[in-house]
């Protein structure tokens, strides 16, 4: 009898945003699965904290760079696939034995999650249940207090790598829209928002429902922003109705 | 001494998808307020059941319409923003008289919520808090099995309501998609899916983590959609990386 993959949604990073079904998985779990920048414990295993069983087996899948390289560098994709399959082989032994394993992720698992990798190598051997967690962006827009979308508008999902001019169109061209991937993109970020006619209300959000959280317009921030955990956030139509 | 108002995000439907927090703070609150259709007691209410205290007092909120009507239909605007005004006013007198009021939510309060229009109408004047909860769509591609954005997807939200070419233009220009408001809208919707080259891997998911949750391709749905809780998912990139 094969074990169970659950892949776990943890939220944006409050525990307590975490819901009742991933505490209820994590704490049945016999084995853990999660990644890490390398030499970190990671932020999906410090989410989780309080729910591991002190039981459980711990698989920690350190990821191969320890800076970021482009999609596109050949050196990324080849380092990255030889990672997952490795990292899908470990699961899949736990499985192969009868062993439920809990994947923790950060977020939805399933929306740009590393979760994905691992079950798109696995679900076809073995039961997989995927528990959605809230997007980090959900976080962002309720901690910022600006809702995001109303009635009948657009929403549109951007990685801050695409070029000014797709940045610019793209923004322009839709009512409300969340910018992902900031760190050294923020410079064009900037620029395409101003080009785009949105930047009076833009807001950057940088560790939403986390220690050291950051809530600012866009045309305030005064230094560099946090590689990872920044978001830009444009909301859609304003006001009452 | 103000109350603060809770804006609470129940998650897609599955009570188990609510957070510990939403868990929490739903069962201390003194006033649990709700929308809900004419003569029905309303998914928030019945997601938020096993916690609601014996104690709390609480508003229903029926919304003043029992069939669609369309967003630009002036009787709409009118009808609409008297009852938001008038829920609104109800909530106000309790805050203001120093109790807490959690005002429950389907899905993520601020993405596409009607608990917008109160928190629009309240938050200049009493203390705010707003608890995320994973959007219907997250609920859906989970339940569904599918990864909907990859490493650099575009998604774009998209309201069924907008007209067929500029759906079927806004679909041709993204990776990943995600429809909202089917109901009536669905024979447009599937001609638009097929005129922008994302028909076969279109997928339909209606009352995603509810009792009754059916999913399948848009190809093979063989009658007409749920009004309210029907999504349609065009997932982004594919397979393995």
């Amino acid at each position: 009898m094969s074990g169970t993959l659950h892949v776990v949604g943890l939220g944006p990073g409050d525990p307590e945003l975490m819901t009742l079904k991933a505490a209820r998985v994590i704490g049945a779990a016999r084995v853990v699965a999660f990644f890490s920048k390398k030499g970190r414990i990671g932020h999906a295993r410090r989410i989780a904290d309080a729910h591991v069983s002190a039981e459980a087996v711990e698989l920690q899948f350190e990821y191969p760079f320890t800076t970021e390289i482009a999609l596109d560098d050949p050196r990324y994709a080849e380092g990255i696939v030889a990672f997952y399959e490795d990292c899908a082989a470990i699961v899949q032994a736990h499985l192969a034995d009868g062993r439920d394993v809990a994947l923790l992720c950060e977020g939805d698992p399933f929306f740009y999650g590393s979760a994905m990798y691992l079950f798109d190598r696995i679900h076809t051997d073995h039961p997989t249940q995927i528990i959605p967690g809230i997007p980090g962006m959900a976080g962002a827009w309720a901690h910022a207090k600006a809702p995001i979308t109303h009635g009948d508008d657009v929403l549109t999902v951007l990685p801050g790598t695409l070029d000014e001019d797709t940045l610019t169109a793209r923004l322009a061209n839709s009512h409300a829209s969340v910018i992902m991937k900031i760190g050294r993109n923020l410079d064009k970020i900037r620029r395409a928002l101003t080009r785009a006619g949105v930047a009076d209300r833009a807001i950057y959000v940088e560790r939403a429902t986390m220690e050291g959280e950051l809530i600012c317009p866009v045309s305030e921030l005064d230094r560099a922003p946090a590689p990872y955990f920044a978001l830009v956030l444009v909301p859609g139509r304003q006001g009452k109705r």
